[in-house]
């Protein structure tokens, strides 16, 4: 539970990279509570659509996306490249939480919930992963209207949007979601 | 979505009052992922002990507790007894909450949880109470070992140990931790 | 005086609500500075222009206008709607100030002054009520000038115009001086 | 105007020199507010005692005593020395406050103020210095409180009561405030 | 050793006066950083193009050209009119590093370091000068990439681009590098 | 050179793991200004002593040995055993320098400066490491001085030393160094 202390001091490097001032960057925790509250309204609106969602299971997902962040730190997006073979993030990741996690009863149940985050193949991983892509853009549109007009900024914007993409097919409201924050971001 | 934002600029004032500086103040949206990630845990250790907890009601909760305060701010434990009759503080939140959700299709659903938490009835609403206040103990050690000595942190403490009290008869684990971030708080 | 100490502290939440980041945010000790510095030039242009000001009760009056947010924070003006009946917040004040003064010998004045201010009937409480929306536009023009194009920062811009509409009547140099900031505003 | 709003960014640079970090060092204006604030309590106390003082005159040089401070910055009491003979500070001081006061109708009003301000023979001139060393020992008990152990912090503590002792002989109430502070800072 | 600490601690006062908040300010350790990696950048590219630099003595002197300001701090620009007769600022830094190196067997090496520098007739001293101020304008521009639009960083990149002219005909890296910052600042 | 100027946002981890505060945490620019100031100041006390140090080359590697963290941040202590067999960590940051430097004519220079001070077989890297724990030991000093009282501040300080054994036999200047330093921590 102290461990996770540590991630109100994490600080996201991607902004960073983008010219963003080490007092203004958002951290670890609170981009999580972003990600987890557009999990519960992106869940509570597709099931209005029909969509059925676990939410217990899809809040417990975003709750816990990124605890190994309080070990190994947010590796900058500039670094995956040199780390390794592709996977070697999530290697990393896993480690640090398996021993993270060494004592707690319920270990196997958050490191499972890590693993379907990761594998993205079920409605409640997408989910979080929409959520989290969705939380980047809310935040960017926040910078820009703050002042920032990096080129670092502009291109995470297109790269957060590629990846954003499947989840765009799959999710109507992040389609909306998307179409909105463009606007703003554009204005 | 985007007012939530907000949540990651407006502090703890209680903090504040106990002479933590402005930059090292946690904000709302650092302490509501506290409040999630402790509900996340709790819940689990207390349903391998027997109870039963509806895991996805809590985490929404916890989720939602604090969301009223990206209108009306978080008000200061000393201005409580400054703003009126006992519920007065409610009575503006909720007011805060139905202009929030005004057109979310689901506010009904989120009031629900609202209240269901500040009526402390339920299991549920009354882990999150605990996490809560849990999350309070942690963040107070973690200023305590950064040097802060103040009168007002350790009334603070004192405070918010009275409060856990029905929470650590109600709930065995909070029993331990509270034990522990005792002997932290006091090293 | 001790307790003056927080208002360092105290942010002033209607720049958060402007997408102002925590670190960069005015807070009511230097707010106050801003008014009372606003309210000597200003009393002293008045009197060279032949209006009779009191200096002495203007600065005092400045100096102790936001004294009550030592106790009860910064209410963020979309607060306001969610108190209760008009005069609520003034009547949460007073009852704060009523206790802040508790023991000073010269309670009843200093609560006299909050009044005087309150009430904006005597040409020293408009002054300083037209230096506090003058600090207004001042700082306003700061962020904006550091990047800041959020629309809550031009609606604030705007509101604080319409509110100093009766003082730039009374006082011919604050009409002068919203003239001067206008145009550094639209730049 | 908007020169003063500098001060806002313009740290007291004795703290940095106590190892307090820069994001938490007291700035300009936050010092001025106290100075003032202080200033019109030990006012109002002296007057209660039977001294007669022109609290408007008092609180106008409280405004004013740092605004060259604006231009020339705040030099650290480590580069006095270094500056040249003794009366180089104010000098430079006084040059600035010209230049900033240049177009300024009231410009030799507030010259004549900083003026009896540095030379500390009236009884308004004293007022202010001694409170504007009561806001040091004040924010110096904060620091400590924080967790400050420097050796820097403590000699600046006892190099500010030294320079009070002619206050304290001539005040009463700073003798008192004094007192109290000492037990706070040694506790 | 201790006393350089302190310049992670001073802020550079140039950019405070250009509205950047005091959370952003380079300090002079930052600043340092940029001065010796330049120089370590631009001799080298001299010398590929065929001018002879003693790179030791230029990365020292880099190392060393702000020490003084540990004790002094750093003068505003707007301060150096008031502060006397030309030379005054170097005489006073003087002093301050003479105290500083009092023990230091090779005092007279740094002196003679600092020297150099002030007096710009060596290419060594010159190159740190040249990147000194190429140093500033790389900042300036990302200050305004955050989104500052002050007329006071406007004219301050016109004053360092008209103190680096002698550079640029000296250097011809420094010509292109000033080149291409030019067409980002405007961009 | 742009992409140097990220440095100065990127946060020296191990003091995060150490509950040091975002808003306190040193940079790896004004880490690495301490690190080059300290070679400085131990080349010329090692020269006295009648070691030699090529002083050029030693500056030049305390300036790179931490410019690959542009690209690949710095990567918390607690993370290094997840990342692979030993090597890993310079086999990331020997790859991200290759792109770094991808289109500099001395890239060569360089990445063989990095790779003597990975290698730790000259008099000049085996100074550089010195001067980067030595920097780390006074850091925490400051830390410690500054109120933090965390257990993983005494783990640091008790694994620096450890680490700077091997250097504190090898180099004299350093062994009293670290004694100094001890007692301080220790006061």
């Amino acid at each position: 539970m102290e461990r996770l202390n540590n991630l109100k001091r994490i600080p996201r490097t991607g902004w960073l990279l983008c010219n963003v001032s080490s007092s203004e960057v958002e951290d670890v925790a609170q981009h999580t509570f972003d990600v987890t509250a557009i999990t519960l309204l992106l869940a509570d609106e597709l099931e209005r659509q029909g969509k059925k969602i676990d939410q217990g299971r899809a809040l417990s997902m975003a709750v816990v996306h990124d605890w190994a962040e309080a070990s190994v730190g947010d590796f900058p997006y500039t670094a995956l490249k040199y780390l390794g073979p592709a996977g070697t993030k999530k290697r990393v990741e896993k480690r640090a939480l398996e021993d993270l996690f060494g004592k707690l009863p319920k270990r196997e149940k958050y490191l499972a919930l890590w693993q379907e985050y990761s594998e993205k193949r079920t409605p409640e991983a997408n989910l979080v992963h929409a959520a989290d892509y969705l939380s980047m853009l809310v935040q960017a549109v926040k910078y820009r209207e703050r002042g920032n007009r990096s080129r670092e900024l502009d291109e995470l914007w297109r790269a957060v949007k590629k990846d954003l993409a499947r989840y765009m097919k799959e999710f109507k409201p992040v389609r909306e979601l998307v179409g909105e924050l463009d606007k703003r971001y554009s204005a």
